[in-house]
């Protein structure tokens, strides 16, 4: 008997029998006792629709009052499957209420397309499940300070139904989707990869990062600030299965460390296409480069992933970070036009061919030479590393993408994930 | 130089092709000097889609909670289009932004799936107007004392145009439909049927009322109440015409009487067949039975148009009235459930082939005998006159509706109005 928060994918809720089949699986967790908050995404298809429309009509300077008007659009497509799946528990004799994200109230700051979350009001919600409803809150949006409709960028239900959890204090967040848990790796790639039974927050927090798409990674920093458990589980199986066994299904990413148990030092292999390299050659190497460049890359409300600075040689040094692929040539056109001369910078030069690969595991903090382990398999196979990154729990290396696969299954059979899969981390 | 409320139907919003028509007839107004304010209905198809989706999901009881969340529901299609309309705006270098029905807020009671607006805040957009905005309020949509959307019935976005002009004190509403103005008939019925250049408030409320499908009743109401002038005119003009022509087509629904202009006996003749009648046999004739029985039916929600009471006979009476063909099985099981017992009335019988067919003028204040005329007319065509209703400006006849067509054309003809439409009313 707790407060459980579910969260259900557009896939899930694609068609009328599909969110028929997301109510009655609702309605049994509800039978059972529990408090239920469900958090859907619109019908799949929808969003792309709706910026399809968009599209078709936009402007050709692209500013804050197109996002705001975007962000209103986009929201519909939950607000109406919201709607639907309320009025489908209402046929299974469950007394059913949906609130868009302005009503809970979710509110963010303004930064329409990417909003971020920055507080819940939960007492509507709370009243409500006192009252022995089912809740259903909107994912994807919340509302500005001025009181404009935001979305949290792709993937941002999630993120949703996780800050929902953290504000009512769930016990669980349960994201129903289309794969039945995290891999050791994605399984397209190493037919071999194996479902994890449990990771820790921070792994996954470096997985989702690094591209495993399983969850948007928002959802995964919000889950370990404010310590959700959340577990990643089908929404392909049968509504009508045991709950014990649905409720132990998937994977569980978790905030508590099992300080005895038996770990490996790698969980997982990462990887991602979806970024491109840019480097500013020849900067006069003094105090404040590194922001005279990103910040400027900041305030376009571009993402950097991975920045290396490279030693000076006469007083000159070459700075290269990545970006998102579809932030490419607006960096580049950014760089050349504004930093560039500015900075009395050579040149800049960029690369769109490339991926990240890396190698994520909570017991390399406690097992040397692991990193040297990754660059020498790498190595084995002739690929050569453009770009190292390392943290304390994950070493990424940027590489030709052309290598992808290759790396990814010699990574994966070096760290010895091909057969142990099912039983690491537990 | 005014400030200009414009209302687009679903059929001028249709595509993005047509919605960019409508932001270019908007930015030219604009570019004119005017002040404008556009209320969009939702792309044609896209209510009647959602509420489909419903309807799959919906459950067998059909109460408060399930209306609240159709409203939930229906209201994404007016602001998807409203947005999107704000986009093709922005595309035509106008600075426009969209509001839903909470962000004005344009405040309504609570009843679900037909809510009536209560009030307006104007601020918002009166404050962008006054920074040169064009401002896209969603029609068909507002907000209960709680914060929960409502709807306000099909039709319902010309309400909330000339509410919003209302409340703005608009010069002028200009609502774009897909007919070029009201008419003194269908014209699908009588060919001969002409367009008006004005019609009275009052006219035009009975006509609407009547189901000359041009406006929603409500809004004729608002428009009224108000005094909003109120002008029907066609969206399907190229957007390039000369602004004042546009600005002179259509029919202007004024509420100014010119008392010395010559009027027409009759300005049109209205007819509907959307309504069943119901009859309540033997009622023992004392005190308070209309009550009885008009106060169970209007608790159920059930809308009452004509009322007819008999004379006494024998200490018994029958009462008769019509509402809504969709309401009638619904009325007929009440009336059997509840009240005949309560009243100890003989027996409900009820009939749904019937129809109304009105005459309506203003000149029918000032003439007498118009109703006998009326009613002579339909007796020399054989036709059986089932209920007579009747007020200052308008004679409503109940009767069977195989013979809808024959007494519009035979009461279009009797008045003058074959000919003669062009120059009435004017």
């Amino acid at each position: 008997m707790a407060l459980i928060v579910h969260k259900y994918g557009g896939t899930s809720m694609g068609s009328t029998e599909r969110i028929r089949n997301v109510a009655r699986r609702v309605a049994k967790w509800h039978k059972a006792g529990h408090q239920m908050v469900v958090v859907p995404s619109a019908m799949s298809g929808e969003t792309n629709r709706l910026l399809a429309l968009a599209k078709e009509l936009q402007p050709a300077q692209l500013g804050k009052a197109y996002g705001r008007e975007l962000d209103m659009l986009a929201a519909t497509g939950e607000q109406a499957s919201s709607a639907l799946l309320a009025i489908a528990l209402q046929a299974e004799g469950i007394d059913a209420v949906s609130y868009a994200g302005w009503q809970v109230a979710i509110k963010t700051n303004d930064a329409y397309t990417k909003a971020r979350i920055e507080s819940i009001d939960d007492a509507r919600v709370r009243a409500d499940l006192a009252a022995g409803k089912v809740v259903i809150v909107t994912g994807f949006q919340g509302v500005d300070p001025d009181g404009n409709i935001t979305t949290l960028g792709r993937g941002g239900s999630d993120t949703s139904a996780v800050a929902v959890a953290a504000a009512m204090k769930a016990a669980e967040c349960l994201i129903y989707t289309d794969v039945d848990g995290v891999y050791t790796t994605d399984p397209r790639v190493v037919p071999e990869a194996k479902r994890l039974e449990r990771v820790s927050f921070e792994e996954m927090l470096e997985m989702a990062s690094m591209g495993s798409k399983v969850l948007q990674i928002r959802s995964v920093e919000f889950a370990g600030k404010y310590k959700v458990p959340l577990r990643v589980l089908s929404s392909f199986t049968p509504w009508d299965i045991d709950l014990n066994e649905e409720a132990s299904s998937g994977t569980l990413i978790t905030f508590e460390e099992d300080e005895d148990m038996e770990r490996a030092v790698v969980s997982g292999i990462a990887f991602n296409r979806d970024e491109a390299k840019v480097s500013v050659l020849g900067v006069p190497d003094k105090p404040g480069i590194a922001y005279q460049i990103l910040g400027a890359v900041a305030a376009a409300n571009v993402e950097v992933d991975v920045i290396i600075q490279n030693l000076s040689k006469d007083g000159k040094t070459d700075f290269s970070f990545t970006v998102h692929r579809n932030d490419f040539q607006k960096t580049l056109d950014l760089l050349k036009g504004q930093v560039l001369p500015a900075l009395g910078a050579a040149d800049v030069v960029g690369d769109n061919r490339i991926c990240k690969v890396s190698i994520v595991g909570i017991g390399m903090r406690s097992h040397v030479g692991v990193a040297s382990r990754m660059f020498k398999c790498l190595s084995d196979d002739g690929i050569n590393i453009q770009m190292i990154s390392t943290s304390e729990i994950k070493t990424s290396v940027v590489i030709d993408e052309k290598y992808m696969e290759l790396a990814v299954r010699a990574l994966h059979r070096e760290f010895d994930l091909d057969q142990t899969a099912d039983t690491i981390s537990k």
